[in-house]
């Protein structure tokens, strides 16, 4: 077999079988099937169960054989010791891939593990292709929404794919994901990799015309050097980014009784995934971080100005800057001359640029203009942002001050925050120039309608709730561009 | 002066004197007067003004020589040019403390120095201490809560101090632990310290009975020797939490043109904060995640057991306690045969404990006592805590199933959960050791009413949204704990 050249039926299939419905609500055979249902999937689905009956509304099949049509996927999540029966089935039928939701198997020990090999060789002598055993499910956004997990988050389509060699992980990461409104294109929990592998599952994403970026959790990898090779060969047009789970001799022994994979050197692993463009992340929120990165236009060197409202900030995200490897120069003399026009006499004529309190938005958006228009600058931090309207808020609900005497200026403010958020988001497509904002008001209440971070998440740009997990992400996606520029040879620096 | 050592003025005024007052709803001297007035001051407010009128109902006094009572503490928020005459105003009255807001001083240059010595001579020729210039203000929660802050949030009182050489950052941090419920005795913004200075707040800290935990933003020490000698007597009873700012070299200089101070050398400082039993930290959120775990009981020692929910929750949490020095040890063959009698057959004999899906709670509070029961579990890591809820909810939002059909399973399954947190919360309570519960729910999604995060946090028991993030503050908090018992002779590891 080719391996995950052709997976047309798993992601893209017209009819499903799927196989162990229930309708206690304590089962998988319930709860997987309810998120099919009711997440708009418009192809077929086709419950069976031995027991016939109804599923709220929907005839539940006896067999398989009683399905009228040709189905392309099933999905099983019967006992056991009935899937062995249910894959020989759906082979007899020509159905040309599986999910196996169903544990219990090489997770298990020996006995399992035996079992596991009966079950791959009944489908690979129909020619079936399974995801799993013990699998959290699969996911996919294109044509149309197949909600085949364990979990319930409603996940929006987009162009993130996401592997993981942990269901669990897969939940927490996609929920991550939802939350800062990024779309999964592809979600796949491995499983006991009994048949396709992570390997197998590059490669189709690879080909997925859906998919732009691909987040990886790997515990252990069958055929190493087949995933980097194919990682080498991704990671120019599509970022893989990627966390590594028992990375430590005590981590790896967690892996290794949970998912039975054998790690390997974990500096060899990272060297590899260095040559391989792979960005390797240490937590799930450096992985949505770095993702949202991903999303900004590449930033063309090192070199990153800092706009800030206030003193601390600045020197906490140059620290960051300093610790990843970004550049905090100061400002040339004709881009301080330009900004002397713009800026109050007493601005800082440094960089970080503290602005202080500025007066009016245009201020903070001509200022980035300028940076933008100069050639020193790869990148804007944009720090402070979120806190005028927070104060309009807070005289709103004053119980000392009329509202009149507030109302206009109140919304003053909150009209200027808006038309600045706006303004930010223009000027990245103007200048094709990473701006990143950082608004760590929404680390204690994002909780307030028309907030300036969902107002950024809904136009694609991730805004960071502190200037070290900002500046962090920046790093990692200036060195995958510079190893991008440095692979294809255009790379002009040393 | 042996400085402070006597700062009740400062910090618990019978009457203050607001000089400045304004009507301008743009000017400090609105918005921090609204803070004051807005947030439940007990004592006299005295709104002064040379043009007078009234402040929203108040009577604006044109000087201080009108206001009828003596005046423990002045707010000084008028131009720059006009701070002198009002210290020596204040002086003249005997006012011991105020807090001057205004900037311009020595943060500007060498014109705005002069005249800052000037406004400390004239401070000290009438016996007065302050707190500035251009200092974001200072927070008081006891007797009565005392908002002299540009920064509107709404803090709670509490046992946690915070002295910031950062208004913004002391903005982002008390913003930060507001939103855990974690409540703030006193927050200081110390300015330029032309008078009153980090080592002086340092010692109030040290007497105050109001402050359990301290934590700091420290760009340069004028007294590193008195600072961090305070510090190690201090830190046996009180932990310190500390962000140093100005790390690196490129952080430095920012630090130089923000604050003025000059920054130490790094590995100087991190070998004097160990020493002194300083437990120093990178980031804001790292501070509220090791503040929230000091709230914890002490672990004794470093073994760490892991109870999951799913395999790769487990593994990213060893791969970090091995990071971060504590220990995942595999459990001693009693306490295995213990939880055989509780746990289904198939579980995992190991560390992490992988509960998978466990059908009632009481498998989950069970298998935390015995291992609090047992001594080789020095703290327990709680993982994949509030999916229960989060099913019941996506299932009560179907569009498919018939509400009754989901209903009181429902109802069980959050019952259950709450049963669950309030369980944990007793359990400490009762072991005297760290549950510490990793809820990654609330990274996309706390909007919901009674959330865990919210029930455990207004019980003081800090959840944490990753395991990384758990970890690190365990071994952070576990690190000082090992040095309180080795400072004072009680530690029998080596």
């Amino acid at each position: 077999m080719t391996g995950g050249t052709d997976l047309k039926s798993l992601f893209e299939p017209r009819n499903i079988a799927f196989i162990g419905a229930s309708t206690n609500v304590f089962k998988w055979g319930f709860n997987i099937l309810h998120h099919l249902v009711n997440r708009g999937f418009t192809g077929g689905i086709f419950p069976v169960n031995p027991r016939g009956g109804e599923w709220f509304g929907r005839r539940v099949y006896t067999s398989l054989d009683e399905i009228p049509q040709a189905v392309d996927l099933a999905v099983i999540v019967v006992a056991d010791s009935l899937v062995l029966d249910s894959i020989a089935q759906c082979a007899a039928k020509g159905i040309p891939a599986a999910i196996v939701i169903t544990a219990g198997f090489s997770e298990t020990g020996q006995e399992g593990a035996r079992l596991e090999r009966r079950v791959v060789e009944a489908a690979r002598s129909g020619g079936m292709r399974i995801v799993g055993p013990n699998t959290m499910g699969v996911y996919s956004a294109y044509p149309s929404t197949m909600h085949v997990l364990m979990g319930s988050m409603p996940l929006q389509p987009g162009c993130v794919a996401l592997a993981v060699q942990s269901g669990n992980l897969g939940t927490s990461i996609s929920y991550r994901f939802l939350r800062r409104k990024v779309g999964i294109s592809r979600l796949i929990s491995t499983g006991n990799e009994a048949d396709l592998t992570m390997e197998d599952f590059l490669e189709y994403l690879e080909r997925d015309e859906q998919t732009r970026i691909i987040c990886l959790y790997v515990e252990g990898l069958r055929r190493p050097r087949r995933f980097f090779e194919t990682a080498r060969r991704v990671s120019p047009a599509k970022p893989i980014v990627l966390i590594r789970g028992g990375r430590t001799a005590q981590g790896a022994a967690a892996a290794l009784s949970h998912t039975g994979a054998l790690a390997g050197d974990d500096a060899v692993f990272s060297a590899m995934c260095r040559q391989s463009g792979i960005i390797e992340v240490s937590t799930m929120d450096e992985m949505i971080d770095v993702t949202g990165m991903l999303m900004q236009p590449p930033m063309p060197g090192r070199r990153v100005a800092i706009i800030t409202l206030g003193g601390g900030w600045g020197v906490l995200a140059t620290d960051a800057c300093a610790a990843g490897g970004l550049f905090v120069e100061p400002l040339s003399q004709d881009l301080v001359q330009t900004l002397d026009t713009i800026l109050p006499p007493y601005w800082s004529r440094g960089n970080p640029i503290d602005l202080v309190a500025p007066s009016r938005v245009s201020v903070i958006t001509d200022t980035i203009t300028e940076l933008m228009e100069h050639a020193s600058v790869d990148a804007v931090l944009l720090m402070g942002l979120g806190y005028m309207s927070l104060r309009a808020r807070s005289w709103m609900r004053s119980e000392t001050i009329p509202k009149e005497a507030v109302q206009e200026a109140s919304e003053l403010m909150m009209e200027e925050e808006a038309r600045l958020f706006g303004l930010v988001a223009g000027l990245i497509g103007t200048y094709r120039r990473p701006i990143v904002p950082v608004i760590d008001i929404m680390s204690f209440d994002i909780r307030f309608d028309n907030n300036p971070v969902d107002f950024l998440d809904s136009r694609g740009i991730m805004s960071y709730s502190a200037p070290d997990r900002a500046v962090a992400a920046l790093a990692k996606a200036a060195g995958y561009h510079q190893w991008v520029r440095r692979t294809s040879g255009m790379d002009l620096q040393p």
